[in-house]
């Protein structure tokens, strides 16, 4: 089986320099979101430095992959609604418009997998709901409302 | 006029390794909250890798930033509402229960200033009102439900 298509590797390359999911951010976190049966799926391993308390992960690393999974599982949605696949063209773009995160639990640091799905689409608007997962466990949800970028 | 106090630096050693607020986090952001009025303001300068599109910040930044500011906020309101002053003891600490942020506009990558207004507060809990302003503009606006940790 080969690996699937991350949609942050499809992007154009002024879009692939955010610190969030930016290829080309080498400071960045690089975070990077494929399609996963119905789902959209991050992992991502937390840095030893992304602490709050010792051992668990700090809020903002959460908001953060949450937020730039979003806009990536939104794509990904848009893509699988027009009956496209990722890698081919045309790509859609997202933005957020809006971000809601609820912490559940400290969030060991440890690898995370993110699980997203699909809420509500539209021509103009996607809406991402999240699981937080770590080891079996949902540390945090997460609620985005996404719009699309005018298409070039 | 001497410079406030800022919240983060009265922090106890264990709680200051935060990526987002830790002042002994040295790869972290060390944000710096302090009381201005009746506001928790907190003042940041983006690093140039924390971009999103050319020239503007990535989302998961601003998130990160309103997260741990709330929570210096929240201890600074519960000071305040104690009758006691930030710098002496006993401090209180918080943790985030929920976030939203609301993206209203692109953020330049420019120093940011995050004004927090208290909304609720009770025992147990802090609701903290937030706007990001660069340059005069509000370009996010935040709101944050924190939890208040048990006092050792």
């Amino acid at each position: 089986m080969t690996d699937p298509i991350a949609i942050q590797d499809t992007y154009p390359e002024d879009a692939s320099h955010c610190y969030g999911c930016g290829r080309l951010n080498a400071d960045g976190i690089q975070i990077r979101t494929h399609l996963d049966g119905v789902n959209a799926v991050t992992e991502f391993d937390p840095w030893p430095s992304h602490t709050a308390f010792e051992g668990t992960v700090y809020g903002g690393l959460i908001a953060s992959v949450i937020d730039c999974h979003s806009t990536g599982a939104a794509a990904i949605f848009a893509m699988v609604a027009a009956g496209t696949e990722v890698g081919s063209e045309p790509s859609p773009r997202f933005v957020t418009a809006h971000l809601e995160v609820d912490f559940l639990a400290p969030t060991p640091l440890e690898r995370m997998r993110v699980v997203g799905r699909l809420v509500e689409i539209t021509q103009r608007k996607v809406v991402v709901e999240s699981e937080l997962i770590v080891d079996g466990t949902t540390t945090a949800t997460g609620l985005a409302v996404l719009v699309r970028l005018r298409d070039d």
